[in-house]
């Protein structure tokens, strides 16, 4: 594994993990309306295209990591708006 | 402008535009209780690093979104942490 791919991988997990502590608070706390609903609903298309674009250039970085961010920031987005029509 | 880059650019505005919401609903109500400041954190952390892979790639797409992003998240970051201290 180069540099290059290395840096590309540890980018990628970094920007995958990062809704964790927000999936983790809003479920802890069950309080999410301070949290846009909007932000995850563009998350979700902006890292939907990013797989598409990483599939077109066969980047395994970008297929991989975004990937999995579709799918970390969808549960949000779940979250989000489930919590907010129980309100 | 191929698919590929069209596909590439229009994710990378997606992922760089999507705090902006969360921006906007955090300076108007001036709450910020129930995000997660560890999430702009990671994802400072992530998308830095995304730059600086796709500045290795000569990759246009992921540098300049990237870097717009880092300074976006950088900002939400800030009133995060600023409105928290205030409390």
């Amino acid at each position: 594994m180069n540099l290059e791919e290395l840096i590309g991988i540890s980018a990628g997990i970094f920007t995958t993990i990062a809704v964790l502590p927000q999936i983790h608070k809003a479920v802890k706390t069950k309080k999410i309306e301070d949290v846009s609903p909007t932000m995850f609903v563009i998350l979700c298309l902006g890292v939907g295209l990013w797989t598409i674009y990483g599939i077109l250039k066969m980047d395994w970085p970008i297929i991989i990591t975004n990937s999995i961010s579709f799918i970390l920031n969808g549960i949000m987005l779940k979250i989000v708006w489930f919590q907010g029509n129980n309100k």
